[in-house]
């Protein structure tokens, strides 16, 4: 095997033919894989199933002096509150707990602003001329969608192995129209990375011309290290209240990747004025999110100490699968020189650069023999990559054997569409 | 005691006299007691705990070929979508199950309707020059807050015993610019009425000039008689298609006066379109609603056969709550002629009627005796009863021998800011 683009014509021909004899053999095994959304696996679900039965009688039911299967507390249990503060480093009165969606969480803070306005907007986002909205990709489909789905200009900032590239965040917040920015500040999905403290620090200190420029700090993967030991990050309220930005970052998180995916339980931090203004907002929509799954949590989390331990059992699954894709993609793609990647330590996902113009094909391949994978260009605003490249490989719900089938075809199929577009097919 | 229309001065003046000093020793004892929201009793939600644990195992945790612990089934398990169907009367296809609360379904329904528009809708409502909103009153004030918050003139229509005026509905949606009406369909929030028949089939029939027009149907009571057998109710569903208006009524539904208050599972039944409708724009905000407690709630409550049986639990620790407060208002008001009120079998409120223009005069009394209630005018659009005297009773939480306590505050204070009016104090 040698680099492709060092090939000759037949050479090309020769490889095409071999990838495409061992794609047809894998069609006819009838595969039926997924690495295409970073759901848990059914052994990490189980390893936290001790949840189910941590309220188990009605006394066990009474925490703060409240009793959780009864209405109350908007912004969610005190011990709830307490234990998010303890996870992100903020307070606990800078935390609004919500429901099992963080993602839901981060859609009505959009969804408000635009109907209302964020705390320092000068109208609601529906009566300005125009919203442009900061996309840093490769990125998360779902956030982009959201600024999509109420109108926003979506605009692409590029990733950088330090995070978004700062010099272009701080050029296009010159511009009023631009409301906010998505991020994903640890094991950035699907890149990753990790945050520099530079680039945090250069968050923390945006001065944009819009006075309700939003940085949508979405901390989903704040304590999902699966190899090495835990990372230590900045509490991003405290240090925008440094630089004077106290109410610029709503961060979330959510525990859907430490305990049940769908079932756990959301977290909205930001300054304690966003707190109040955004309370005010959700009193119409809801009474209390659910305190017994609130109590649930805290009862079998505990802490962050106690949490972190908890991540080492998730890490133990994941750390295996993660390895079989590294090995993978070095064994079959490295050799032929068309593609990079990444190598997380932490996270749901590993990004992967291919031959431009071929990302779409080489998936239609992977469906075709089975492999079903995040489809090409939904890392990038309106779900186009301008070039056709990025892949998002999600390897943690497949046990580790069909990991491996699975990416054996995906790099058949990589290779299929990069020696396509090679020989002009 | 007589009635204090045919009261001299003199008799007047004792009364008030008598009064005062009973409240100024209701006053000395220090109460604190509530009635102010429809909250179950610790004995109702210790009846349904079991709940707590029907889910102990992770391979209780399968159902209808998923694992609830993981992300999907957007639009609620299949089991949990033929509960709520077999409750509700409609097709199971017709539901989308929510998260905790049905209020926050119906505000997203309202707050796609102002970003997006609803299925028929011309434009977003945030883009319509008005939009009116017809709020049968007394009525749910946090209804009638939700379409106030996006912006809506609220009209108010009066409730007869059979329901809202359906003359003046029917004259109001004639108006392209009055876009819905919420209702409380059986048991009415707070007059406990039941809707007619004849009304139910009137609404069904509407045909309004807004092509957009929503009747907001919450059916928060379906299966909470206190008194008496199951009162079956019509599929508002099934009946708006039959009278060729199958996508205007978006019903609303919940356990959360099943099993545990605000942290039940919710409910929107709709058409078929509008179901498809709601779950593309839901997909934005949302990957999979709580879909372990979905399954809880479908394991603990089975069917509704099951769950009737269940809510005659309720009904045993509710009836003599309402007894009580029957009893006491028809002992110490009756006599004195200045207040009227209902006699509900189901829901969880008893509306009054108080002398007008006593109504918030009387709740501040009872606020200093140490008894909270719904503060007066709640139950009118943006919280201003015209006529300043309807009160809503919610005798559910306390224990019986408190809402002996406050009922008797309450009548004291009721009385005594009669007769202040009575005497020009």
């Amino acid at each position: 095997m040698q680099v492709y683009a060092k090939m000759n014509a037949q050479q090309l021909l020769a490889a095409y033919a071999k990838e495409k004899a061992y794609f047809e053999e894998c069609k006819e095994k009838g595969l039926d894989l997924n690495m295409a959304r970073g759901k848990p696996a059914k052994a990490q679900l189980d390893a936290v199933s001790g949840i189910l039965t941590v309220l188990s009688e009605p006394e066990d039911c009474v925490a703060d002096n409240t009793d959780v299967r009864n209405y109350g507390e908007l912004a969610g249990m005190p011990s709830a509150r307490a234990f998010w503060a303890d996870i992100l480093g903020c307070k606990p009165e800078q935390t609004v707990l919500g429901g099992t969606s963080s993602l839901n969480l981060a859609f009505d803070v959009i969804s408000r602003a635009y109907s209302h306005g964020l705390l320092h907007s000068p109208r609601p986002w529906c009566k300005e001329e125009k919203v442009k909205f900061l996309c840093p990709a490769p990125g998360y489909d779902r956030h982009f969608r959201i600024t999509e789905f109420f109108g926003a200009e979506l605009i692409t900032v590029p990733m950088t192995p330090e995070g978004p590239d700062m010099d272009l965040v701080e050029e296009y917040i010159k511009d009023p129209a631009v409301k906010g920015i998505w991020v994903v500040p640890k094991y950035s999905n699907p890149t990753g990375i990790i945050f520099s403290n530079e680039t945090v620090r250069r968050f923390a200190a945006l001065k944009p011309a819009a006075p309700d420029f939003a940085i949508m700090w979405d901390n989903a993967y704040c304590v999902h290290e699966f190899i090495g030991d835990y990372v230590e990050f900045p509490d991003i309220i405290g240090l925008c209240a440094q630089y004077g930005n106290p109410d610029m970052v709503y961060e979330f998180a959510s525990t859907s990747k430490i305990t049940f995916a769908g079932a756990g339980v959301s977290v909205l931090a930001c300054s304690e004025a966003n707190v109040d203004y955004f309370l005010r907002l959700f009193s119409v929509q809801m009474i209390s999110y659910d305190k017994v799954n609130q109590l649930r949590h805290v009862r079998f989390l505990k802490d962050r100490k106690h949490t972190l331990e908890l991540m080492k059992v998730h890490a133990a699954i994941m750390a295996p699968k993660f390895q079989v894709v590294a090995e993978i993609l070095e064994e079959q793609l490295k050799p032929c020189g068309f593609a990079s990647w990444g190598n997380p330590t932490g996270g749901y996902f590993v990004s992967l650069d291919t031959m431009p113009g071929t990302a779409k094909r080489a998936l239609a391949l992977c469906k075709e023999a089975g492999v079903v994978m995040t489809p090409a260009g939904a890392t990038y605003p309106y779900g186009i990559d301008p070039n056709d490249s990025n892949i998002r490989i999600a390897p943690s719900l497949p046990p580790v054997e069909e990991l491996q089938k699975a990416m054996d075809v995906f790099c058949t199929c990589l290779k299929l569409a990069a020696l396509e577009k090679l020989l002009g097919k």
